[in-house]
Order: C-alpha cells, then structure tokens, then sequence
C-alpha cells in the first residue's frame, strides 16, 4: 500500500490483484459472488500469462500448460468420477448379495462372481452353485423350509440395520454435508453462492463410503444424485489444484458444471443426457466452451465406468442409479433423532420387503426387469404366458398371448409393491444419508406402467373386435408391449417429480439404447410436466432451494409484475438515509465506526453528502483488509486521518495527520439503474450478469441500493400476492 | 397525446404502447433492435391479458389461448417443415432420376417408384424393369454402346443445365434472399438485426422450388442450410399470424430459433441434434423454455418428414441432405454474371461428374455408400472382396479379407472423385443459388475415410505380425471396418468447415443411429476443431458474416483486452460534443434542427447543458413521429413550442406558444455505465443484455455513448492489433 500512488492512471479494479495484502478478492462463506469482477480477474490473469509468454520459451509453454489445464482437469474429473461409480457399482453388488448369503471360496465376492467360474452350466442351476452359501444353509443348515426362511429374512433385515446405522452415524460425525441428494445446494453453488466444506475431500470421502451402505441396505433411495454430488466434490479437489481454478470462484463454477454433467453421465450411462441434465436442470452460468468441455467430461466418466463394469451386460439398462431429495418434511418428530429414525425407516423396509420378490431385488434390478420385453426362452414371472402349442419355434418377434397363472400372480405382488414404495420413498426422503430420488421414481413409474401395459395387453388378446383395437391389431400379431408401457411410466414419473424435459428424453433413450421410442417418451415427459405444473411449477430441486431459504435466483421464473426499481432499493420511505462513505471527507475512526453499527456488504462512494454524485463502490471486507493492513504497516496512519479515493489527496489543512489513499480497492464501475428502471429489467440483470447488488441513481444522484437478496424477497412477496399470474407463465 | 398528462404518475416506457400513433415500437430495416424493450413490451402485454382473464370467461379463454399459441406455432411449424422437406426429397428424387430417364407408365414416377410394382424379383433385375428408358433407348433405341452412352452423357448435361438455369434465373428474379445457405444471415436475424423479407412468404416459395432444382442438378452442394432457412421461413409466417409473435420482435425471434432447430431435424432427421445445433451454432437469446418448444419442433418436424418419406428406407442413413454457406469470394469478372457462373459450374460439374459413378450418383448416395459395411450379399464394387473359399456361411460378421480388383478400382475412381468434389464445392459456393455446404464437406471426409479405411483394412490383413496390428488383430479376425472410418472423415471434415462440436457428434450418431461411434466420432470432432483453430478461429458461418458486415456480437469470442468505456465511447477527444437534448428548454425546431443534421438513431436527454445530468434517452424515429402526430393534431403547436420530457411543464413567459409534452416517448430507465468500466464488461452486458446503444457517465456527469457499432469496430480493432491473443482463448 506504500505505493499505492504509483499504478494508478487507469486506476480501475485491476490494480489491486497483485494481493498486496491477503485475502482480497474472496469472499466469506454463505456470501455471493459477484461474477463479473470473477471474470474481470480471469481476464487480467489470462492478458498477464499471454504478455509473458512472448517473454521466454519457458513463459510460452507455461502458457500453453494454462491454456490446457482446463482439458487436463476434465480428463481427470471424468476418471475419477467414472472409477468411483464403478467402485460403488462393485461395493453395492457385494454388499446387497451379502444381506442373502456369502461366497466361501472368497467373502468379498457377489453371488454372481462367485458363482461366475462354477461348472454349472444352465442359468438357473448357476444361481445355486455350492460355492455361495445363504446365511440359513451356514448357520442352521438348512436351505428350504420355514426355519430357513425365518433365519434368511432376519440375517437381511440385521444386514440392512447394520448398514444404514453405519451410514448415518459415518455422516453425522464425519460429515455432516453429505446427506441428501445435494442437488439442489449444487444448483445454489452454481448460482454463485459459497457453502465452504460442502465440496470438500472428506464430503467426497464420506459420501462416497455411506452411498455404499444405503443402497445396499436397501432403502427406497436412488445413487444418482448423491453421484452428481461426489463428481462435483471430484471437480472442486481437482480445480484446487490449478491456479486458474483455485483462485476464481467463476472459474470454478464452470469446473463444477462439466463435473456435474460427468456425474449424471456415470449415474445413468448417458453422457450426452448428462450434458443436458447439467444445462437444463443444474447450471446457472454455463458457457458454451462449458458445453464442448462438458461433454469430454462426461464422455471419459462414462467409459471409465464402462470398462471398470464387471458384469459385462449389454443389457437393455446400462448403469442403474438413481437421484433423490429430501422431501418438505422440515419437522417431525423422528427428524430431531435422525440415527434412530434412519434406523426405524430401514427396520420397516427391511421387514416389509423381504417377502415380495419385487422389492426384495435391488430396484434397478427390478426396473430393468420391467422395462423387458417377453422373448420366448424369459424364465421371469412377469413372463409367464400360456403358449400357442402350434407356436413353430421361439422367436422374438412372438404375438400377443393370454397371460398364465404367474402373470396374475405377478400382477398383485405388483400392485402391493407399488403402493408399499409410494409410501417408504416419501418416508425416506430427506433423511440424514445420502440419497437419490432417481430410480424410486423411476421404479414407481415403471411398476404402474407395466400393470397398465398388462392390462391393456390382454384388453387386447381377449377383445381385438374392439374399436381401439381393431384397426391396428390383428389376432395374432404382437401389437402390445408391456415393456414399453413401464419404459414411459418411468419417464413419466420422473417428469413429474423432477420436470426435467429435454434431458429427461434424453436419459431415457441412452438408458435403453433406443431412439425409436422417443415419441411415447417425450408425449409421456410433455403430459407429466403440464400435469404437474398444474399442482406447483416448482420441480423438487427448486422446492428444496426455497425449503432451505437459499439466495437463488432461478432462470426459469418468469418476472412479469409491473414494479420499478425505485420500490425495491433501500432505504424506504421513512428508513434512514443510506449509508455511504465521501470521496474525501471522513476520517478512519468514522469509516470504522460506519463497519461497526452496520452489517453491509459494502459502501457507495459518493462526492459528497450534499451532491450524492455516485463514485464507486466499496466492499466491506476489504475496506476491513485495507484499514488493518494500512494501520500496521503505513506509518502515521491514525483514527484521524483522512481517507480519500480520489486519485489526489485532498487539500488539508497543515499538521493533519497523513491520510490513507484507498483508491485501489475502489470499485469505479459499480452497475447502476435509473428509479425508473422495471423490475423485469432488474432482475433480468441480476441474472445475467450474475451482480450481488445494483446502485439506482435518478439524474445522475444516488438514492439506494438493491441486493440480490431484496430481489429475491420482492419476488416472493409479488409472487404471495397473485399466484394467479403464475399459470401464464 | 392529447391526454399525455393523465396516465403519467409512474410515467415508464410502457405508457406509449398503447400506440397513441402508428409505427411506434417498430424498426427500421437494417437495424438492431433492443431486446430489453421488446421483454418489457411482452410482460406488458401479458400483464394486461392476464388482469383482462379474470374479466369474464371469454376472456379467459382467450388468455388461455394466448398462452398456447406457442405450442401452436411450434406444430405448425413442425407440419410444415416436416411436409415441405418430404416434398422437396420426393421431386428431387424425381428429378435427379430424371436426368437418367423417364417412367413410361408415369412420366412423374421416379426410378425406383416406376419399378416398384415391376415384377423382377431379384434386386438387380428391378433396377432395369421395362417401363423405365433410359434416355437413349428412348431416343435413339440403344441402352448398350458408345451412342447410348453419348446420348446420356448429352442428356444428363442438359438437364442439369436446365435445371440450373431455371434455379438462378427464378432466384434472381423473385427472390434474391433465396441464394446461398442462408445460416450466417439467419444467425444475425437471431441477433437482434432485421433484415426485411429475408424471411418473407416470397423467400419461402422460391427457395424450396429452387432447392429442388439446384440439389437435382447435380451440383456439389446440399440442402441442410437452405432447409433451415426455410424452416425458418415458415417460423416467421406462421408467427405473423399470431399477434404475440408478430407485433414482438423479440418473442419472434424465440420462434425462429425453435424453426432452426426444425429444419435442421428435417435435414438430418436428428431431432435432437437440431436442438443442440440452435442452441450451439444459431441462436442467440436462447432462453431455456425455447429448449423444449424446439424440441417440440424438431420432433414433430421429423415425424412429419419420416411419415411423408416414400422410400420406406430404414437403412444407415435416414435422410440425407446437407447444409452449405458461401466461401470467401466476394469479386471474382464471373461473380458480376450470376447466370453465367452458374450455367458454366453446372456445365463443368456435369461433364467430369458423369464418367464417374462415385460423383455420377447422389452425394447422399455416394455417403450411404461409403459408410456401409461389406456384409456378404453386398455388390458394390467396394465390396468386391476376395472371399475364403473355406468360409462357411454368409454370416454378417466376416473376417478382413484381402481385396479384389472391384476395390482397387473403387480405390483410383474415388481418389479422383475426392480430387473432383473438393475443387468443384468451392467454385459451387456463394453462387446465387441455394446451396448448402454440409453434404459436400461430408462426402470429401467420407471419400477420405473410406480410402484410408481400406488401406488399414488390407495393412492389417497382409501384415497382422506387425507392432501396431499384432496386439488387436488376429488373423481372421474382423478388425477393420472401412465404413467406420468414412464416418469419422465425414464428421472430421463438417466439424472442421462449421466448427460444430457436441452437435455435430450428436447428429452423426442420430443418422448412423448408434450411440456405440461415440468415442471415434468425438475424437474427430475435436481434433479437426483444433487444427482447423490453428488456421483461424471462425467457422464458416462466423466468416461469412463478418465478409458481408453485419453487426454481430458473437457469443463465443472473447474480448481480453484491457481497455475502458473512456476509451471507446463517442465523442472522442477532439470531437465535437454530444448532440443532447434537455429537459424542458429546446423548442420543436431546435430539435428537428438537430434530427436533420445527425444521423444518430437516439439522443440522451439531460437536465440541462451545464450540469450534464442524465435523466433519459429518447430514439429518433420515436421523436419524428411525436412531433409529426403533434404538429398534425395537436392544436398550438408550432417551431417555437418548447418540448419537454418533465412532468410539469416549465415555467414560461405570457405568450408563448403551447408546450409539447414528450415524456411519453422518454426511455427513463437508459443503461448506464461509467467511464472506468472496463470494455470486457461492456462487451458481456451487450452481448447477454442485447443492447443497441449505452450511456457513459462519470460522477453522475453524461459523458458519451457507445453503440453496439462502436463496440464491433472496436473488437475487429484490437483483434487486429493483437492476433496472437486470440490463440490463448
């Protein structure tokens, strides 16, 4: 600060960020950001590397280095990512097969594994190879009968205790952040918001471990958004270790947006659904170089995670994940204990799911066989038609056949299971685990609609002389799937709850390999979504932001009330005039004083009291910085002495103590609007531009300041007062 | 405006648009317009929809309508793209055979529709049924020998003469919009720019007729560009029936955005990689509700299209078709004779391109033809390959084999197809027809990818022991696939002409139709991105709009440089001052005084002269029109009438002539900056806000202004000053 006199001229933002004294230019936690001052830093650190590289080959290919580690950091966030859902595919496998018996040639190997170099040869005599041992078989010796059941069904429901115990008691003492979906406070992040820790190593670490434990406890819960968020964590510890990450919170936050798209890519196997999901649903700021970069991300997480899978399938369902958020439950009793409510919840599903065989598989096992077509060599229940005798030979392509005794008997454990998930999901929403809503949804939407695709089959069958029916199907040709029918209760059911649309399609069709069954599936995201938006436009993600009072200001909402500027910015009629610091008139004791009875974020710099000719703006935190550095190292610095932004020092009278030029942490182009500037226009400011706050100036005087946390509750509060005016959205 | 005074009070720019007079809120033709202002007009017109609703029913029908006719324009639009791009395949089918030769039994039968209901039964029979002659045997009554070939060969360059002729004539005649691709003007309609009738009804019409012609004569160019300008034709015809689209320019334009992505889903039949092309290639204000409304589109768009499409093909390729844009060749003596140019490229094109079957056939042919794989039964000379005597069964999965003399052939006829396509497509470009660049820059990469593809193929096959094969290929295997490598060429060389990434990675999958290319193809697509960067860093469309001027602020380039507002606003040092206009105390010749002797689209209003305080900005063609309406209707006023922009009217002297109010044409909400923003924050707030002009202050002072004109010269500038920092982005 010595020389502070020195640079100045131009004298603009930029002088400073040299950081002539620490911690200037970051922010404190649960604050804002301010995204173009992010880019202005960008900007000069980027013309700062370019000018020196015409210095030196060494300059120049450091350059280069910096011009590529954006790429670098992409590579290793899509390896990182894809071998941990890989990893946690592997864990999840062992774990769950674990709750029904253990291998002996080696514990830590699934059935499957287990069974895999057995010299059974048929698929059903595979599944019971002597190698893998069900607990009733290793501890009463029996493997049928009553006896055994009972020992099976509470070594399962001890298994699934045991695990989510741990899970919860891991996040509640390790942390604490790394329960729920972390969607929604990703979205916040990459609005802008700083929640310190939440992307942290031990989040990552923690929620890597508990995602294990409560999916193959067997909760009604889904991995893919907790993997959204542990690709996220990978991100935020990989852009630490660059510079032009580390130290540019805007520049993070294009990391995060790729990183994201990398962990629905590994979640679902869908990178290109991924990129959409990141841009639709979870981006604020997403440029697009972010797209291009996005999709490498997304593209090296997913077949890092392909060749990691071990089971080899090709199968209709690639990776079955899923997401989830809490649910509005902000208070209930059991929530203020939440070990024991975790505990009670997995005892219910436990006991409850154990004896129906569709909620006893995982549920990606039981979506995926859902989603299957019936081929003629299917062992499966839902399968389970009487064959036409004169049937040839099997072949794929088989007609429409009467149901046999398994298919009705598949139908009501159906129907129970549904009912059974709608409940548990809603109870083990929002619980202190990690947890996705993804794959519960899917799964109700997949059970419904494969009942009605039942139905309708045989409606079909029995009566193809009705009109529906007759003029596209004929007796004996296949013209109902019920596969198809649960494929598009899935993606309705998702629609519903999260109203992703274009991805959504997308994901979908990745999901099942299939780009020909895009129109039931978009007619399904359309339907689900209006219907919907007619009990509430806000998605889950949205409601969980506003549940947490988040300061996010959505890109969606549409502002369309016909207020100005001048009826938000404080002060209000009747307030105290706003407080603002004079180019060149107050001392420091009253700049501290002025710190010290308020709690702004920062100061208007005006000429004076008397002109209110607005200029700059001040940060609080830094004017803080500046005031404690210059008093321990400028000397005769005191409380008297003058402060000045002006680029001269003002006249003072002789023996006033030396004053404190403070031009350099002056802001000198702070937005402004005039009074009369709409709202619409304001807000849409604040979007786009990403300000924390906003001057208004009427013929060129300041009268107030607006934040992007008046925004916000004007918004709410115009909202409260028409709800109406939202459905014309 | 007799009433000015009454509605005053919060008195914004809303309260003129009731249009008290004609013409108010409209552009003149090659101007930008503000989208600021057309937002607020929207919400304007929402708001009163929306407080009318709960009027009556019928009201409430019709805001209920109102808030549909997006879907309903974006059906339409899908019908009509879909129909038109259906129709334009069947005639060019038509027409391309019909160089060839005529159906007998129905002249307007293509080949392959005349020998449908033939009765040859083998594949190569059909193609020479009887009721299809060839021009020489119907002419001089010989299909074999030198005379029939000349009498084809003479027949085939006539027709596309004609057909040329017709093309060029008719575009020069009724529609001179109609030439070129028309994707780089469409990107700058998209902008903000308005270019009148470059998306008329006249456009629509000529455009699809010629687009049949020119794409049936042979020529090398394709059809996707000029599709997605007709698609957007018809965006824009169907939006002027609905008085939400019409009357906004703004709102107009998210429905052009959408009709982009329509057209290029009928162009490609890749629904979503339209989407993804609009949002990464053409559309500029993209908010995310456009996201689904195109989608919408696309889909519907595509459907239309596929249940139009007579060839009931479900081949490889779904519907061929491609894109196109002028090169840089602005004056060339044959440039000044379009006619001329055009007859002598189609002359040329067609006497090399008909001894060769590679550039005799349909590019979308020739394409189809080189992504094919060889499986057993196939007879194209590509796939003359020496089979194993050995081998079993024609099985799908057929090993490396060595090549026979069907391929070498293939291998010299296509090296000079390549050589042909590659000098014939750049004298093809920016003549005066519709021409798109797509399908010539596929079949270039293709041809490229086959030759290279089969040289792999018989490397590995005679030297499987070598280093680079011996690890992945054994003898017998099926290692490599010659169609592979066409398509990555293909995709290489689009990515490296459009600089399309995601999208074009997206659209290559959805015409091969499988997601399992994904790695290859994305390869491709960046490492052609980035050699072609190495040699500049405009794609063909960003090129071409900066060789014809117009004023486009591209979303994707960065402004680095570290210059100020001071630096770039006008009046510069020197110059003469602001023309401004004050508040209460210039009279109505003044200002028409100095409305003829500047050309500025707009005049800031400031209190006075002296204190040089900003209170507005009024627009040019908004102040000739009051004035006009004033001076016509009002009574009492004449050149010496003061203006004013005040509420109250000044205090005058007796006598003087009646005042003339003006605040209702007043912008009270002008965008500011000050002189110390630095330019980068000007360029962002341009660019995301989409600004046409904004006010320079200093302390509160009107300094000066900068239009987005000023902004353009002033990027081009700096560019040019410094281009080695543009390889640092």
């Amino acid at each position: 600060m010595v020389n502070a006199g020195v640079m100045s001229g131009s004298g603009n933002l930029m002088d400073f960020l040299d950081e002539p004294f620490p911690d200037v230019g970051t922010y404190e936690d649960f604050h804002t950001i301010d995204w173009l001052r992010e880019k202005s830093r960008d900007t000069d650190r980027h013309r700062k590397i370019t000018s020196k590289s015409k210095e030196s080959i060494w300059e120049f290919i450091k350059s280069l280095l910096d011009a590529w580690s954006g790429w670098v950091v992409m590579l290793l966030i899509g390896l990182l990512a894809g071998t941990l859902a890989g990893v946690i595919d592997l864990a999840v496998d062992w774990m769950t097969d674990l709750k029904e018996g253990v291998c002996l040639s080696a514990f830590w190997y699934s059935h499957e594994q287990c069974c895999w170099t057995s010299n059974e040869t048929t698929f059903e005599d595979r599944d019971k190879c002597p190698l893998w041992q069900k607990w009733s078989e290793l501890l009463v010796n029996q493997s049928e009968g009553a006896s055994a059941y009972i020992v099976n069904y509470l070594m399962y429901i001890l298994w699934a205790l045991l695990f989510a115990f741990l899970a919860v008691s891991l996040v509640r003492v390790f942390a604490p952040y790394a329960c729920g979906s972390g969607i929604p406070e990703i979205k916040t992040i990459l609005s802008g918001f700083i929640i310190r820790g939440y992307l942290g190593k031990w989040t990552l670490l923690i929620k890597t471990v508990t995602l294990v434990l409560v999916v193959s406890s067997g909760l009604s819960l889904g991995k893919e958004g907790p993997l959204v968020h542990v690709a996220c964590c990978c991100g935020n510890f990989f852009s630490s270790l660059f510079s032009k990450y580390s130290k540019n919170e805007g520049k993070r936050r294009e990391v995060l947006s790729a990183a994201a798209a990398a962990g629905v890519s590994v979640a679902f196997g869908a990178p290109i659904g991924g990129v959409l999901f990141s841009l639709e649903e979870v981006s604020y700021y997403f440029p697009l170089k972010t797209l291009w970069r996005s999709f490498f991300a997304a593209l090296v997480a997913a077949f890092t995670l392909r060749s990691i899978n071990p089971f080899g399938n090709s199968r209709l369902v690639l990776f079955y994940v899923e997401y989830h958020t809490p649910w509005r439950r902000k208070t209930t009793r059991l929530g203020k204990y939440p070990v024991l409510e975790v505990i009670v919840v997995t005892a219910i599903t436990a006991i409850i799911a154990y004896p129906n065989p569709y909620t006893r598989q995982s549920t990606s096992e039981l979506i995926s066989e859902l989603f299957n077509d019936c081929g003629a060599l299917e062992s499966s229940q839902l399968c389970d038609y009487i064959n036409d005798p004169n049937m040839t030979r099997p072949v794929d392509d088989i007609p429409d056949r009467p149901a046999g005794v398994g298919v009705y008997t598949a139908m009501w454990q159906l129907a129970l299971a549904l009912i059974f998930k709608i409940v548990i999901t809603i109870f083990t929403f929002g619980m202190k685990i990690p947890s996705g809503l993804f794959i519960p949804s899917m799964a109700v939407g997949a059970m419904a609609g494969r009942m009605v695709g039942i139905g309708v089959e045989q409606l079909a069958y029995h009566h193809h002389d009705w009109i529906i029916f007759r003029n596209w199907c004929r007796p004996g040709a296949d013209c109902v799937t019920p596969g198809l029918y649960a494929m598009v209760g899935a993606a309705a059911c998702l629609g519903g709850v999260t109203r992703m649309t274009v991805s959504l399609v997308v994901i979908m069709f990745e999901l099942t390999g299939g780009l020909e069954y895009i129109v039931p599936l978009m007619a399904a995201a359309v339907t689900s979504k209006w219907v919907a938006d007619a009990f509430g436009k806000e998605g889950i993600y949205e409601a969980h932001i506003h549940l947490n009072g988040y300061p996010f200001l959505d890109v969606k909402d549409e502002f369309t009330h016909r207020t100005l500027a001048t009826d938000v910015m404080r002060p209000r009629r009747g307030e105290p005039p706003l407080s603002v610091l004079t180019q060149d008139s107050m001392t420091v004791e009253d700049v501290e004083t002025l710190i010290k009875e308020t709690d702004y974020n920062g100061f208007p710099v005006v000429v004076s009291r008397d002109s209110e000719r607005l200029i700059g703006f001040a940060q609080r935190r830094e004017l803080i910085l500046a005031i404690k550095n210059a008093r321990q190292r400028q000397e005769g610095i005191v409380s008297n002495s003058i402060m000045y932004f002006t680029e001269e020092p003002p006249e003072l009278p002789a023996n006033s103590p030396h004053p404190l030029k403070l031009r350099r942490i002056l802001n000198l182009s702070p937005f402004t609007v005039t009074d009369h500037t709409p709202m619409e226009t304001v807000v849409d400011i604040f979007r786009k531009l990403g300000l924390r706050q906003c001057l208004v100036t009427r013929s060129g005087r300041l009268l107030g300041i607006i934040t992007k946390k008046d925004v916000l509750r004007h918004m709410a509060q115009m909202a409260n007062q028409d709800p109406e005016s939202i459905m014309f959205n």
